[in-house]
């Protein structure tokens, strides 16, 4: 199957839209929410437990993939798909949010440090040609450069790939922002030359920058959809807040070709949820699902539950009695409370399984609700 | 089913038989091996994999369990096999054993140590009543009789009971051996008497103690059969060494009934089977296999995998291709190893899986071994 994007139905009371996207390894429902596998596993999962929870699209990091185990064993193995046994699609990023990440920190400490950088030496350089940065392995300088990027996701064989593109921080000054934009704008090119040279079947999204200065975000949006990408995801800082991010997405979408599919990158809470589909987002990814499971919050459509509180000890129930996955079909809040308590690993895969489940129900609800004109 | 042992078929080479034990929860075929599930859980696996895999006995330990979630909480979930959610039967000890860790630290410790006490005042004293000890959670002072170990037993209501005993180190002096050797009888007979008083189905093993004293062991013996217990476990120190513990359970199962099933506490490796099973010892319990497999050693006949070398990163095989467990039907070395060296929680899962398999068809083989007459 090659790749493609449908549109099935759209809203008539936003621009919410449910769809298909069509790639080599099976169909993708949009709206939907994508795992995130940095290592080429959910947190916590394996990939054939996965498969049968529904997650149809996952979120693997080139950066973590080429440090370990580095492209080549993918590559030998016969692509990422056969390297993990998974049989569905995978995107990968293209290396730079994590690069940049180790020089800002994440979005949060960022915000914190008012884009100051971080102590640590791990990136080296960034100019034209590429990002040097070090190896937290083994200390090993690696340059990463447009072309690497891409050559490395040719290698890991994803079904959707990202060109190489440089997240400046929030607090960046007007004239380094406008720097770093016409870079990145440049590296999204030759990333994308470099990805025709052998397309391999895969599909690669433009990535629309421009922090939260709005005439940025248009200009992005007009620059790159001039060039031959199949889809387009939202980068770069889109703001301090929730409101920001909104008022930023819905300026953002309006500058975009409605027929193509639109990923926004790094959002995965149902509160943000409901404000982005209708802004006409087809797919999210977000590590936060997992790691709030791993951290004893489980998620529950009225309130999510802190299992880590003593009153759940003896609550002899599911997680939630409407809910069919695994963990709330066998297993009660009293144990889990106790695995939780008594830090025994299996708590980490049971409370994953269930807020899994969870959001890829709440995207076949979000689904339905806007087939039926109720969204 | 109320608790009984049959041997289905005794070896002519050796004492080694094939039996069933029945049990409330269901038979377990032996010789058997029985996985160490601390908390309510074996380590980084939840109880439907676990019986799906066809674990037929697990061991849980009363001592985690009365410290956390408590005896109540489990009887009020109607049982520990209700709380963890198990179908099949569950042996539980007396919380002895961990108390006296506490003291002695573990047996490699005490053999290192030469019987020196730890230094943490955990366990404040041992006197005739019982053993005071301080919750390691919250610093509560705990009496632990006999009557006390059975009544919270009966609240787990696990299908095998183990009365208190007391673990003397390897190293005490003859005249203290003695003195807990006398104390420990007079515990388990307290235990049992506690037993009779409501029985609730549950069976109940005497322990025989004595440590590497053959005279003791044997006097052990003599005053336990005397006493209706179901069955009988073999604790203790068993020497510092295999050799040591092979002439130890030797001599000790000579002066047992042969009609009874044998547990033989805290050994789990493929060498001492060997020399075991032959002695006519029925199960085994220990947190070996599945501590191995968390600390990268993944079994296989031959030889064991240190899935941790570099030389595992690139072979895309299986742990064992003779295997069926679900680890090596889906991933390979290379990932295994990928997985380990990432620290993906997943590894632990996986990992325990095959280690799990791999000991619970050991022991088939030995059991179709004995039946054919080769063993």
């Amino acid at each position: 199957m090659t790749f493609s994007f449908k549109i099935l139905h759209k809203s008539k009371k936003s621009k919410a839209r449910v769809g298909k996207i069509y790639t080599p390894h099976g169909i993708v429902d949009t709206p939907n929410f994508v795992g995130v596998a940095t290592n080429g596993t959910i947190k916590a999962l394996d990939n054939k437990i996965l498969e049968d929870l529904g997650m149809q699209l996952i979120f693997c990091n080139t950066y973590h993939l080429m440090i370990h185990p580095g492209e080549d064993i993918i590559a030998k193995a016969g692509g990422l798909h056969k390297f993990i046994n998974r049989n569905l699609p995978i995107i990968t990023d293209s290396g730079g949010f994590q690069v940049f990440s180790l020089l800002y920190g994440t979005v949060f400490d960022e915000l914190k440090k008012k884009g100051k950088k971080r102590s640590d030496k791990l990136v080296l350089k960034i100019e034209e040609e590429g990002v040097l940065f070090r190896s937290y392995r083994d200390g090993k300088k690696i340059l990463l450069t447009p072309e690497k990027s891409i050559q490395i996701q040719k290698a890991l064989h994803s079904d959707i790939i990202i060109p190489l593109d440089e997240l400046p921080p929030y607090y960046l000054k007007e004239k380094n922002l406008k720097k770093s934009f016409e870079r990145t704008h440049r590296w999204e090119k030759r990333s994308l030359d470099e990805h025709i040279k052998n397309k391999k079947g895969q599909a690669i999204y433009g990535v629309i920058h421009g922090g939260i200065d709005k005439e940025l975000r248009k200009k992005s949006c007009n620059i790159l959809q001039d060039f031959p990408f199949d889809g387009f995801a939202i980068g770069g800082s889109i703001g301090k807040n929730k409101k920001e991010m909104v008022d930023i997405v819905k300026h953002t979408v309006k500058y975009l070709p409605e027929e193509y599919p639109k990923h926004l990158l790094g959002i995965g809470d149902s509160v943000s949820f409901e404000k982005i589909i209708p802004l006409g987002i087809d797919t999210f990814d977000s590590s936060y699902p997992t790691k709030a499971a791993r951290h004893a919050l489980l998620f529950k459509k009225e309130k999510n539950i802190k299992i880590s509180k003593k009153k759940y000890s003896y609550i002899y129930k599911p997680i939630d009695e409407r809910c069919n996955c695994f963990t709330c079909k066998n297993y009660t809040l009293a144990y889990m409370h106790h695995l939780f308590k008594t830090r025994e690993l299996v708590f980490y895969s049971l409370a994953t399984i269930h807020n899994i489940f969870f959001m890829i129900n709440l995207m076949k609800e979000y689904r339905e609700k806007i087939l039926k004109g109720i969204f």
